[in-house]
């Protein structure tokens, strides 16, 4: 099965950990690759602390937020190692893989959709569960998948100039 | 913070789950009421293992999915059950306090906007976060949220007479 949570909304990476929790439950192997993003976020920090047993979390990323003004070339570099270490995950054959953030990479040509679709077809060849998380999936990704939920954003506090609250961002 | 996640597509519990983790990682308290539903899904198994010191689950509801055609009596008082327990866990003002498939029960008319209002209001007078889920929001419900994702459903293997896969639906 391959899944994609894509959008603007809020609650792609929640609800790909939210997904990765059912797996761990039923004591299946998870793998999860963030791409431009520590795993300082307090989820990640709590999954390795309670179930690192049966999961594994690779961080490719830095602290600031990533946005196209101020990609360089060490961007291009993190991500390659990222997609390196799908490919050694791919060969471990876990339950599941979560790419977190891999469509923000997309968005931003620091991956090429050929790389992406060709991991697609990996995963599917040997039943490995895949979701994929970011904005923008191009069509080809969308037609690949399975199930494809749209976080769409309808109201966010950022708007308004609320910050990020500790306990409920990160 | 009133957060609401609603909409067809998957997403919507691993979302408000996901962002539980948050809050647990920080040590806060977090109740989850959960409407219309039982908590056999992996996901509130394996939090109730690992997190049960600051994470309390209720759970109101029957094992087979709610439809409107199934509906009866019984499902009234449970979901009345379950508001009551919601004021409950107000009056202990926890850091969060996510009611998962609520706005289905707003939807199946069990139980009444007003009350759902009455709840955010109550929530954001002490200052505790709230999260609710499920189809459909109303208009108001939604101008007094502040955060609001819409799961839109894109594609779903359902679609496709693909069942439920257990570690990934439930």
């Amino acid at each position: 099965m391959i899944i994609i949570f894509k959008g603007k909304g809020k609650g792609k990476t929640s609800a790909a950990i939210g997904t990765a929790l059912r797996a761990l439950y039923h004591n299946r192997k998870v793998i999860i690759i963030q791409f431009l993003k520590t795993g300082s976020s307090g989820e990640m920090k709590l999954l390795n602390k309670y179930l690192s047993k049966n999961l594994t979390i690779h961080s490719f990323g830095k602290k600031a937020f990533t946005n196209e003004g101020s990609l360089n070339k060490k961007d291009y570099s993190t991500v390659k190692k990222a997609i390196l270490e799908t490919s050694r995950a791919i060969d471990n054959k876990p339950f599941m893989i979560i790419l977190d953030e891999l469509l923000v990479a997309l968005k931003f040509k620091l991956v090429e959709e050929g790389d992406i679709l060709n991991i697609m077809k990996q995963c599917r060849k040997i039943n490995v569960h895949l979701i994929i998380t970011g904005r923008g999936a191009s069509k080809s990704i969308t037609n690949k998948a399975d199930l494809v939920t749209e976080m769409k954003n309808i109201k966010h506090p950022y708007e308004k100039g609320i910050k990020a609250v500790k306990g409920i961002d990160f």
